[in-house]
């Protein structure tokens, strides 16, 4: 109904913008075909040229035609999978995958051979994304698009690149902008983040050669970090790296809005691990400064005697920091969300394989510090030869590894809690 | 009952490759699951090691492993084709995608995830390709691993770049050793072939940064070529690249067997065209001298009566001129394979969109060329501004745009034929 | 009798300082002594080393040394002179030349053998000058390294870069720190200045890859400008460059005060001009807007009944303006300093071959415009096929060229002064 | 007289040719005069560009012109010699450099300014020693151009750059044109000499960045090598450089006749052996394999009985080798030239520091090899920690460090000796 009474508005009251985007799908369904074989460069500068020139609407409008227009034909789909159901020839399976392939894939395979084309796909999810929550009919569309920039986008294809004082400023500019977890106030302050005690590495895609796609800030220190402000303060000494025994990452920035969902974190830190470990011998530890996004809103909601009224300020008595302290031991190691831990930066690092070791207490005391986590950061420690032990421990046992202090502490917790906790598994010390 | 056999005799008399190979096969399918998400970067590169220490028994065992195991479940697949028939919902689509896809993709892409990956699956393919030949059930696997290459060597992450003398050694040696048209006899005939006169350009992909993936080789010269021994002459005076007015495609090759069937030449002809245009100004037409590989097997089997028998010498009479060039004409534009020109070397330029232009008797006199065509060879023409409208008559209405001359000749062979043409269509003048 | 007295006072009371300024001379000896020619790299190393650790006190009595004691023999100077005067051979003007060089030259050619060695030898340069203008007897010493220095940082071995938003920070940065003409008030204020309708151009010697030497902004306007203001704006809307008439010199600035003396100024500014012209064939003016920065202060002095007192505000009527252009254009056009202009930036533009344009009332209304120029600056344009005549007219006749229109104003200038003009020669419109 | 006449024969008779060489010498006084400092690079380029054009005739009566006219004023410096000799005052000995620097030196760095300039400069001292053979006049040009590129070559603006199959095959090119010491049989032959257990590196300088100016070949090899043979097998298997325990300098050639008598290899092998002893730390040995070009002919000159007559073949018997290898050592560490070694190999790597270490029979049995030394090689060992402590016995002692086995050898020679040795110094067991 909502197709057909589409296309009699159409041909009565379309907009400019919506001719606009028809004219595109029509030649994007030309690009699709064989022609577009042959003159597919000069199809596709047309047509990335004319995605361009859309207006928002239009832009909408290009979305709705092709999650309605260039999915599979279920009916062909289907003959498909009964021949392949009832002989599974190779064949049979071409044709399967040929049918099931929308032709959105090859649409967008096509588009990318124009110059620029990769950074426009990429503009392209970035926009549909935010679509999507007012159409989620567009999934199908954002689905494939997700699918080939995910092959695209492949480790094997990034390059991990050093980020320092002679990078040109062009790509220095874009930490300033994109840089999410401690705001780089100007070059002064970024320059102190580059100098010789600090790192910060990137991947970088071939088609996108001035576009860091994330980005992670690494100080090296005599020891593990209980509290951020010495790392973030413009105005220390630089000391010799070479003596360094503790490498913190304190920062790990995404980029791309039209990368969401593809994530690189994984292989940033574990490669930059590696190799400041090969650069700098002394170093001995590889360790997160994080936060606890989600501790205070859970610990209000689960244990409301302790944590207090919500718009109460951060409890300060040492009974108090006892007692938070075992709710975040407690809501770090085991509180999940399906097979996920509940915490999202506790989910990045412990699927990725790090260790939770300790928590800081008066870490961050930044209006957002207190907010999130009464003022608390934690350190997730990289330990390479135990990545894959703890990774197993973490997805296959919902084991969140950890210390022993940790584990005593969230072991306290249990009588503060208003009800029983949601995973019968226990932390296991690593 | 081949798959049974081979699991008995599997049981029993398995040899050490063949369990190599299986324990490697054990390791891709761990790759491609959730903990390969974790861990990838590590385990790809115990693969790639893996794959690089098998033997060619292993490997060929890999393939049957792969080709058999990793293949979409029928069941799942038509019960998914189902729902979607039923629903044609996006959570219906997303499941039909994910179980038609086979898990071999996934795990071409987990390989490609370590360091010299890329590499690896082009050395892969093309043993894959070899193995084809015994076995043509691989085919199934060769389907995947094309897919896969054909979108990461998407025209839009190649880069095109100039070979000339300054190139890295490394580099040069490549097109001595790949160079398949007219052979490069060392470095001081390549060194001819980049003068300032010559030009000689090739796409790379990032992955592969020292390895060209196709190069074209183009002389720049006063006119429209006849012969290719000027061409090639290593002792030619280098002459004003700025006076010259033909650019000559008289060479371009093709250099990785595990890229095979995916196709870059049309790209690469175009970029170059425009690029020495905009460098050039006064070229005004640009231009191939190329074989006709197929027109003498075609000629004795079509026209006995002219061509003559098959071991006998070149005819060189004056008549036998006429009548030879008359069947050349024909041949490469009334004669088709399908929806395709039967010359394959016709087949690629016509359907790049070039014109069929000259005829040049005696241009190329070596043993190869009288065998393949009498020493005939022809120009195809590249007009940027009708490369278009001459793709569209190729491939809609199966007319090969050519020059009046051309279609002369061509009515003139009718009644040297033995027969009547397969195609019902008249070459278009253009 | 200081010298006398230095010694005597040397052999007891000798600092610390001193004593490694002299242990450090005797090294150079060794250096510059045949065994340096072997071990040259080694002790070159070692005496950068040292130099570094000198302090103040130890730089001083260094440079007193090098003054001191490593001249040429007065009494092989004169018997060598007087041997190539009896017989000029050539073996007596060899021995002349070795007898002449004072050993200093070779010390710092064998220092500049060490990493670092030029950038040693220009902070040596830069603490010299400032020594001198205690002890002028150091002359003698910046006479050998300004001329060496020169020798090295011949045009030839200069490479102009193009600066821009993607140059490194690092570079940047400098910029910031040396710009000299009109303050650049942090990064982005320097990002307008580097979009595409604003250049920027700098010299760097091989030996200093990260330090621009000097470095020119252009900005790429309508028509010459009469008012700096609109080129500073950091708000203004970026125009197409490929539609600029006049590329606008707007600033030029040295930067390294150890260069002092040796110019390149006049390469920089032609070269540019030459390599905008090609770039951009639509500019037909390249023209400067330049300061006067001696003429107020002039003409309280010549013309104090016009002038007004030193500490007043600027005169403002109309007739006032009148006469103050007019003794801006005798000013720059008839007041000369032996051979060369008055004004210093008069003489390098004019020296460099440029032509007076025009006088623009109200250019630049800065305290610092007011108070050097009553608010006025001037276009000097570069007319690259008049620079080598305007040249000659300068440097062989003393004639500044100039617009018909300056040369007018310089003439209404005459009865406004307290007395007779200094230069003979009148302006010679060109 | 030579003068006057050349001047009379001038006015009637000369040639196009020799008219042209007198225009450009009136040029070239322009680009040195103060004009020339405005209009520089124009008048450069304008002066390098007739010089290109001169014929070999024309730049031969330049050389003349650049002789006889552009020499010192002997009166002006026997003035300024007098001054200074009267008062040593900055002033005078300004003065004095003023006048005793030929104006043939500003020349030579003006024409430097222009693109191209230096190395038409390399071109223009070519041809001058070579014109020097006929005409020793020419002698006092050389000595100026010598004495500015000395300068501008110093080691401090060298860059070092490593050569691989990755550099460019133009530079490979000249490798194989320039290699003195063991002939490079094309690419493949040059090929095994860079793999990884072979090394070659050279200096560059900024302005010839395509032009090796020195380059030195390694091979990394188990021990100190005996024989050359092995070394230069194309066939050989390549090994793993991490194992190697020597470094075997095999080939140090010098490209450049522009630049003879400026020396670049006693930095270079330190240079080279210094990196490659921090990137291979199993390197114990950096060691020569050596030629003794002079010692066949200082034999049988000496020791006539013992060394056969010139024109018979090698001898060969026992008693032979041992006589042979005595007069060998012999001649490397007593034989002297003023304060030199007498064999022009032992000067260049006995002066660079360098410790003779090993007579190889047997280890160039080439007819070169035969003919120069008996086939004998010689091994110099470069212990970077002994290299000044030996320098200095060689230069100031005279005496050559060697290894026991050499000075005992040496001695063993004495009564094979038509006469009493040259040197009083005995060589130095080191």
């Amino acid at each position: 109904m909502r197709d057909l009474l589409g296309r009699l508005v159409g041909s009565f009251g379309r907009t400019a913008s919506q001719r606009s985007a028809e004219r595109l799908a029509q030649r994007l369904r030309l690009l699709a075909s064989q022609r577009g074989e042959a003159s597919g460069a000069v199809l596709a500068r047309r047509a990335v040229g004319l995605y361009g020139r859309l207006d928002k609407s239009g832009r909408r409008h290009l979305f709705d035609v092709l999650a309605r227009d260039f999915s599979p034909d279920p009916k062909e789909v289907l003959d498909a999978a009964a021949a392949y159901h009832h002989d599974a020839s190779a064949a049979n399976l071409a044709r399967l995958q040929r049918v099931t392939e929308p032709l959105r894939q090859e649409i967008f395979r096509r588009m990318n051979m124009a110059p620029g084309g990769t950074a426009m796909l990429l503009a392209l999810r970035t926009e549909l994304l935010s679509a999507m929550r007012d159409d989620p009919a567009l999934v199908v569309v954002d689905h494939d698009l997700a699918h080939l920039l995910a092959s695209w986008f492949n480790r094997g294809f990034l390059e991990l690149r050093r980020i320092d004082w002679n990078t040109p400023a062009s790509i220095l500019e874009k930490l300033i902008t994109y840089e999410a977890v401690h705001e780089i106030r100007g070059f002064p302050d970024l320059k102190r983040r580059l100098e010789r005690d600090r790192r910060c590495f990137a991947f970088f895609h071939p088609a996108l050669p001035h576009e860091p796609l994330i980005f992670v800030e690494v100080a090296l220190v005599d020891e593990t970090p209980c509290d951020v402000a010495p790392i973030l303060a413009t105005q220390s000494a630089v000391e010799d790296p070479m003596r360094a025994r503790c490498a913190v990452f304190y920062s790990i920035t995404s980029t791309q809005a039209g990368l969401r969902g593809i994530s690189f974190g994984n292989f940033l830190i574990k490669q930059v691990a590696e190799d400041l470990h090969a650069e700098l011998p002394n170093l001995k530890v590889f360790a997160t400064l994080s936060p606890i996004p989600g501790l205070r809103p859970w610990a209000e909601r689960e244990a409301p005697g302790v944590a207090g009224a919500s718009d109460s300020a951060a409890p300060t008595g040492p009974h108090d920091r006892e007692a938070l302290e075992a709710l975040a031991a407690f809501y770090l190691t085991r509180e999940w969300q399906g097979s996920q831990a509940l915490d999202p930066v506790a989910r990045f690092h412990l699927g990725n394989g790090a260790r939770l070791e300790r928590i800081n207490w008066g870490a961050d005391t930044s209006s957002k510090g207190i907010a999130q986590s009464y003022g608390m950061m934690v350190n997730y420690v990289y330990d390479l030869a135990m990545v894959e032990r703890n990774h197993e421990e973490y997805v296959n046992r919902r084991h969140v590894v950890c210390s022993g202090a940790i584990d005593k502490l969230a072991r306290a917790a249990e009588p503060l809690l208003a009800r029983t906790p949601t995973s019968p598994s226990a932390p296991v010390p690593g």
